[in-house]
């Protein structure tokens, strides 16, 4: 069988697993570190989210990693099928954290709420970025092995 | 073939359009009748979205009436495609929607807003309920057109 770039156990995901975890560990650093960040439910949310999917990404990064090495990709289609679910539900999550804090920071913006500093409103909204990037990556790990899916 | 319920041509399929239809309906009037949605931006957005999702919902729900009625449903690869595609994105672009309206009028309701009445907030808030049921309805139809779509 071709060996699809991007699917998983290749070094085209193990790229795009580092990536999320790259790209939510700072989101949420950017949003949790030394903000009170607390106060707003969607805030609240978003440091949930990335919570997950920070353990997530890095787990798969590890086996994507162990797979290059050994030059054994995994392909069980139970196996694949979880992580296509898994993928798609953090992702989901994501773009759902994501587009809830951008909005919530256009709003701060727009009110001029006193409680939305300019130091601590880019901060948000560096958050929120990276969290859009991180939803990119993770919907390109679900589509990509998706469409190795029905070829095992 | 065996028909599978809820993809193109069924009758399922037409009750998820009809579905669609009128929840994003429903949404876009508790949105914009009588309320000054017009100075958010997030409230814009979602006005703009349900204007796409209505006419494409609409025209499949029309299509799937008509496959119905002569039994004669669609089974061409590409066109199936397309609507697997087209569903996606705006499903994604509905939740994304559904999301930002929900978390800004979280954001109003906790910060006591003037702007936000109880009246005004509370249609706000079906808006968007309205929004994630349609949201819902859409991922339904894209997931069971994804399912039937190898088997052509």
């Amino acid at each position: 069988m071709d060996e699809l770039p991007g699917s998983v156990g290749t070094s085209g995901s193990f790229s795009l697993r580092l990536g999320q975890t790259l790209f939510s560990s700072s989101s949420l650093l950017f949003m949790s570190f030394g903000v009170e960040f607390y106060s707003y439910t969607t805030f609240c949310y978003l440091v949930t989210v990335m919570g997950l999917v920070i353990p997530w990404s890095f787990t798969l990064a590890l086996v994507d990693g162990y797979s290059v090495l050994v030059k054994c990709p995994i392909r069980q289609p139970g196996v694949l099928l979880i992580i296509v679910v898994g993928d798609w539900i953090l992702s989901t999550l994501t773009l759902a954290a994501a587009c809830s804090t951008a909005s919530v920071i256009d709003l701060m913006l727009q009110s001029h709420a006193p409680f939305c500093t300019p130091k601590l409103c880019s901060r948000y909204r560096i958050s929120a970025i990276l969290a859009f990037l991180s939803w990119f990556l993770s919907l390109a790990s679900s589509l990509l092995n998706l469409w190795l899916l029905p070829s095992l």
